[in-house]
């Protein structure tokens, strides 16, 4: 995406890398829907210095995207991701403030480990404090702290999920040259890239909204009842990144989505797959190899894996040379 | 080694990743053996947050143990490797401001990138500026962004290389747990280490010093003429970390050094080694897949090697559960 990841930083890299939240209420009590208005998350997204794009909706599902990434709202749920050097906890240390905390069933922050770590306002330990000064969970890391890895914190209560909450998401670092070149076409639309990242199959059915960022970036939400696909593309060159996350199946996406961006190295993430190692076999590639699994049954009872695959490279690269005059894209 | 990364945030985390300087200078102008006392050097690595704890020497090489790693001084060179959050930027600052620029042939200054570069005081590219407006440079990333990576600043001038002054580093990434707790334990004592690490084949006629922190940690520096090993070992569980750096050929001690340790990942480093791709084809275990591969030849005709090895992992793991409350030693 288009922004700058931190302005008093003259560097032009964008941290893709995702913080993510799920929320879940009684609906009984408190109505994510009806009970509260567009002005509020409109209010809740300001607070992680992100603000609204643009809205969609459907009898189930109100999709926003905002300048950093998505959020999405049912009667029973919120979804909200941010990217770039956002402060996540604070919306949610909003919306704690505000809401019956009876009502809220569960809580799971989530957020990948940074590559310009340097440029984020806090750690994710930090953000675990402060939402416990709210509310009581539980924190762990998923993968190597010197590789990939995913860091998750969720309300320790008596709460057990339901099993049919699944969601998933694919991770995609430093894609092939050629789609980086594509997705960064300065004539480049919508229509392009919905056709480049062939999502006609993907998302038959569903109701999108997509929006291109300037100078480069693009994000997408789409809905079908209560079914979402979130993508948000940060294209550009060395730090090229491409995120899909959806409460639809996606392992049978993945060799299509590789095949399309090439990454260099990739991540797989679930909550709630009983079939992940199965699914992983089935789906992954050959060339891709398996650096990282991790896999845990939460005391909420959501299992949540983790995966990063790496493809082995065997022929030497030339490094990246920087520019340390003016404030070039590189580091 | 045993101090916090950063007094402010309450992890006890160190970041062992280490920042390193090699200058080289015109030893018939200026000669660092016998024209800089050792108060002068005492006085630089203060510069960077950083004291010294020994110091041995012979005819040709000083070698002094930091309490962030080590320098070395011969009479035509200094080797600076300063690791947890130390500012070795500013010892160089502190150096050149001294230094007849004039005597000075190269400067080669190296970041590995860091696992907790939120605690560090700066970027490589904030370093890089600073020394670009005392002298002229030239900076690169060797690896991806989005995995193990090595930036480097050199000096871009006329100075050419002696094809000679080989050197090596490897750079072992979460050490088996067996040899981690065995380099935990509290009677540990120094020969227990040069045993458990097989030293005595590597080190042979060497003068040896070593130094164990409190409450982790162990460096050692060994000369032998103007040959250098220098060892530091960050032993505590799941961010254990363990480099070797010399100016012998440490490829052959690969297998055996990837053996005693057997690392999730590691990466080897090396400057003016022709044959690093045969050597690594020849001594890196098949059970290590190269992730990263990057050559270049420098303007200086130095010719630098980064590599990173992962181990492919085939059994989930279960996540690492964080400590919210208090000062532990795990994010």
């Amino acid at each position: 995406m288009g922004h700058l990841f931190n302005k008093e930083i003259a560097l032009l890299f964008f941290e893709g890398s995702e913080k993510k939240a799920e929320i879940i209420v009684d609906s009984q009590q408190l109505c994510l829907h009806q009970d509260i208005s567009d002005e509020f998350w409109a209010t809740m997204v300001t607070r992680c210095d992100a603000c609204i794009v643009s809205r969609i909706d459907n009898d189930q599902t109100k999709a926003f995207i905002l300048s950093e990434s998505s959020l999405f709202v049912w009667s029973d749920r919120l979804l909200l991701i941010t990217c770039g050097s956002t402060r996540l906890v604070q919306a949610l240390e909003f919306f704690l403030k505000r809401v019956n905390h009876q009502a809220i069933l569960q809580l799971i922050y989530q957020r990948k480990n940074e590559y310009f770590a340097l440029g984020q306002p806090s750690h994710f330990i930090d953000d675990s404090r402060r939402l416990n000064a709210q509310v009581n969970g539980v924190a762990y890391r998923f993968g190597e702290l010197y590789g990939h890895h995913n860091y998750l914190y969720h309300l320790d209560n008596q709460y057990q999920a339901n099993p049919d909450n699944k969601s998933c998401e694919l991770l995609a670092y430093e894609i092939s040259e050629a789609a980086s070149h594509h997705l960064t076409q300065p004539s480049l639309n919508t229509a392009d890239i919905r056709q480049f990242l062939r999502l006609s199959e993907l998302l038959a059915g569903f109701t999108l909204d997509d929006h291109l960022f300037d100078p480069f970036g693009y994000s997408l939400n789409a809905i079908r009842g209560d079914q979402y696909v979130t993508i948000h593309v940060t294209p550009q060159g060395i730090s090229s990144y491409v995120s899909f996350a959806a409460n639809i199946d996606l392992f049978e996406k993945i060799p299509q989505i590789l095949a399309i961006l090439a990454p260099a190295s990739f991540d797989l993430v679930s909550f709630n797959e009983r079939e992940f190692a199965t699914k992983v076999a089935a789906f992954v590639p050959q060339q891709y190899i398996s650096k990282t699994l991790v896999q845990n049954d939460l005391s909420n009872d959501v299992k949540v894996s983790f995966a990063h695959y790496i493809r082995p490279q065997h022929h030497y690269r030339t490094p990246v040379k920087l520019d340390l005059s003016g404030e070039q894209q590189v580091f």
